[in-house]
């Protein structure tokens, strides 16, 4: 089948007036950055980026391709805006390749879709020329103010250019807030299968195809969860179950469960499917934020087991969150745009605005979130390849029991470059509480090298049963004058395991890089995901710990990485 | 029937070390207050308060009754905790009674429950001696390690003493987890209903009842909204519609509307019933929140409109709310806990712990949170009765454009006390926005009178279609150092109406009184109830309104009055 480019002299001249050109195809990479960047996630070379689009991986070449919305000529967005591009194999370092996809005219975007791979030619867009593995199709929204619609094009290179579907819109029901498709290939009904947003109905559609281009209606999921203003950027991904019990689940749990859906489950099935739904604004925290529903999925309609609103990611900055197409393994594996749309254009930082997250796989597992029940959750592990990581220092303690009267402090070497892996679990003795009135934390402070009055205090109080994280001890103006940007993030976290001893055990992984922290709490039951700024260059460069109360605390395991890329 | 009272000589002597009387009927009063303490809200005379309990309005006598869970000789939570008791006519001052119930022993809580008002004696606690306006029965949780039951108690004095239910408890199942009856008459099926949290599964139970205390088990009401750690303090009431559209709904938003059952219920019906849930920890914000579901009931099962998770009030400081029984017109007035677990305990007072929410009036009307979509929404009125509240200074400013270069500051008078009421109506105009680097904010900071350094800053940001507030302007060391105070809370906020121009307007409506803030957008569809602490007796004393961009914000209508008690 025969496809046209569109062809936009306008648009081409106004790039040409920033110096910019879109067919530029040198590749540049994340391994040289200005001191404000973060090292070891993706962001734009230069530009405006949010929403991660058309994520797939490339079987052929063993590449990770991610996409994202662009407005390369500007640090904040509007139309025209584009696809970005960046390819990883290591998902930690990307070489990023310019834009990928244009708007019709000046006037529009090329908004938020999915890249599938047409190993059959279901399309008709390949010939033979063109490995199964990398016959690429993207369907995403073309927007403008007038009309948003679904448009195809594909790629007969790879991913790295794109032809545009002739016949464009394949989908279009005259609405203005209609976008976001999100398409996967189900085995079962041997049919392409699109979820999207008709935003401002509060519906997520499903349509299926049989050839990417014919869409046929099937259902709406319509009304779950936290509604905000509008709905956005849905997904739908079949998830593995874990069958082994995590740490945390104890056989109290799993005889007393009161979600009859989980303990079936639990013996006989081997995955659920998950609707992921992106609100924004509205969030309770404000601004942008990612909630799921789990359930199932007859190739027509999902199902939700239940009325739960789950979050994906309890920070502030992670929103848009999409799986990545043709993983191998079916592993299911995400990204998400790692700022606010309440501030993600006013943040500090020179030629670019955001980053993404790093790369997370998600599993089913069961766990407690207290001790009456048992219960799917979705866990969340971040992908860390070491390959072009290096290890500048590393620190690790153990058994350590914790006074009031002193801060044990740890040095995370010289010349540190902002980027750090740390894990901490710890052990918690309530009935060493001797009032409670006394304000019963473990907290870490992270300190700046070059003016350690800056610092991320993070930690656990024991009357809250939550964990915490105060990101406003900063000399940075944004940080106080912003009143979107809160200094404190916490959220109640669950037993991780039981000691010996009787006394209950938690955990936190953490992810610090430049200017965001990524957390998983108990190998990823929940996650919190969240930017932070410190003034210039004034990297982490040492960590004190420390408690309000004597002996509650015994710190049983406490890693640190200070790293920078090789 | 007789019933016996617990004698609890244990306890008598334990309270008597802290020389407290609980037989002490003397009645103190809110009108006389130390520097720190909210005028015009609830606060216990001395020691600690959280949930409302057991609200009732005596028609006979035309008073509120306010019960709350009470420990009066700590500032902190624990065993034995207690009811408190206080009254108001204008539910703005309120005599203080002391204790009203008590647990059964020192190492047990007369946990959350409810009052109803028992005209026909269905109970048998009664003989005609006693007004039918003044058959008061109290339904409640007696907490102990190792079980939670529910327990009844019946007063022959309007509410100022209880007798306790001989055969006690009237509803036990084996559960440690198992609380917070609330009781009201159904009128369709002549039978009282209790609706409880089995609060560790997830499950709010519904009871039915000819007697108040034989129960028989109806449904259960599981997985819905936020689940957090735990569900507790539900509550169902019977919700007046207001047929009359918002000013915020448009024809536009009524013909496009995709809920039917908005649709249908705007014109043919009179009420919908509201489930309110209350959980902690584990809100998104942190802590402590409550939710509600719409939805219908037969007397045996609540059934939820949709899966949709709406918050009662979006700040931090809102929690456990309850309804009034019998209250005049069956209109639905209702009290929250203003506080959060995760730092109420903590936060500065010298000899009492917390206060309530103003009271509130609820409705059900239409309003668009979006152009393409109306739906009911739970509307919350504040009753300000203004009888002993003497106004000392007021402004009132109307048509004022506002640009970046001027700040307009306004002076509340002298010697001011903290207390104050202020509505705002702005109108938006976008096109005026010059470039989306700009932060296009309309700021109000509320200064303390004694050092304006303190100050409260609120107000709308265009880019993020959301009000904020900023909290953490002030030298407390508590609102910098206890990690879950976080300084700003915001939410998205919907148009109210829209003006002769075609541009669109806001409102919003605030109490501000001595440490606490309740808001009341567009005439209350949402609400954010928060704390906040200045220096010591620096109350509010002017008002600065400024804009970061020209012309874009056009004050409407503005009114503040500086209050004191009379």
């Amino acid at each position: 089948m025969k496809a046209a480019t569109h062809v936009f002299a306008g648009l081409a001249v106004a790039l040409a007036a920033y110096g910019l050109d879109l067919n530029d195809t040198s590749v540049a990479s994340n391994r040289t950055h200005g001191p404000e960047r973060p090292l070891a996630h993706l962001t734009p070379s230069v530009g405006w980026m949010n929403d991660p689009n058309g994520l797939f991986y490339d079987n052929e070449t063993s590449t990770y391709h991610t996409y994202y919305q662009y407005k390369p000529n500007d640090t904040a967005p509007g139309v025209p805006l584009y696809w970005g591009h960046a390819s990883s194999e290591d998902l930690i370092t990307w070489d990023h390749h310019g834009v990928a996809l244009e708007p019709k005219d000046e006037q529009s975007g090329a908004f938020s879709g999915s890249i599938v791979v047409d190993y059959n030619n279901t399309s008709g867009f390949f010939d033979d020329s063109i490995l199964p593995g990398q016959r690429i199709v993207a369907l995403y929204t073309e927007h403008s103010n007038i009309s948003e619609s679904q448009f195809a094009a594909y790629s007969l290179n790879g991913g790295y250019s794109f032809e545009y579907y002739e016949q464009n819109p394949v989908l279009d029901i005259n609405s203005t807030q209609f976008r976001d498709p999100k398409v996967f290939w189900h085995e079962e009904t041997e049919r392409w299968i699109m979820v999207l947003a008709l935003s401002q109905q509060y519906k997520l559609q499903i349509y299926s195809s049989k050839n990417l281009t014919s869409w046929e209606f099937q259902s709406n999921f319509s009304h779950h969860g936290l509604l905000g203003y509008q709905y956005e950027c849905p997904g739908l991904a079949k998830v593995p179950i874990v069958h082994e019990s995590p740490s945390n689940v104890t056989l109290h749990g799993l005889n007393s469960t009161t979600n009859a859906t989980a303990q079936t489950n639990a013996t006989s099935v081997d995955h659920k499917w998950v609707m992921i739904l992106s609100i924004n604004p509205g969030a309770l925290t404000g601004g942008s934020f990612n909630q799921y529903f789990i359930g199932d999925f007859d190739g027509k309609t999902f199902t939700a087991q239940d009325s739960a609103t789950r979050a994906l990611d309890h920070g502030k900055d992670f929103y848009a969150f999409q799986t990545y197409s043709d993983v191998p393994n079916n592993d299911v594996l995400g990204i998400a745009w790692a700022s606010n749309w309440d501030y993600g254009v006013n943040v500090p930082a020179v030629d670019y605005r955001s980053s993404m997250s790093l790369v997370r796989n998600l599993t089913l597992r069961p766990y407690n979130p207290n001790p009456e029940t048992t219960e799917f959750t979705l866990y969340s592990e971040p992908l860390v390849n070491y390959t072009h990581l290096h290890t500048n220092q590393s620190i690790h303690k153990t058994s350590l029991l914790l006074d009031s009267e002193e801060t044990v402090s740890y040095s995370l070497g010289k010349d540190p470059q902002g980027l750090l892996e740390f894990s901490l679990e710890w052990k918690v003795n309530a009935t060493a509480v001797t009032s409670r009135h006394d304000f019963a934390d473990l907290s870490l402070y992270f300190r700046g090298a070059e003016d350690d009055d800056e610092y991320l205090r993070l930690g656990y109080e024991l009357n809250a049963a939550a964990f915490f994280l105060d990101r406003g001890n900063t000399e940075v103006d944004f940080v106080s004058e912003n009143p979107f940007f809160n200094n404190k993030v916490t959220q109640n976290i669950e037993t991780y395991k039981i000691a010996e001893d009787g006394l209950p055990i938690l955990k936190v992984r953490g992810i610090i890089d430049r200017n965001l922290i990524e957390l998983f709490f108990n190998d990823g039951s929940s996650t919190s995901t969240n930017l932070f700024f410190f003034s210039e260059e004034n990297y982490i460069g040492a960590v004190d710990i420390s408690s309000g109360v004597d002996d509650v605390y015994t710190i049983l395991d406490f890693k640190v990485k200070q790293m920078s890329l090789k």
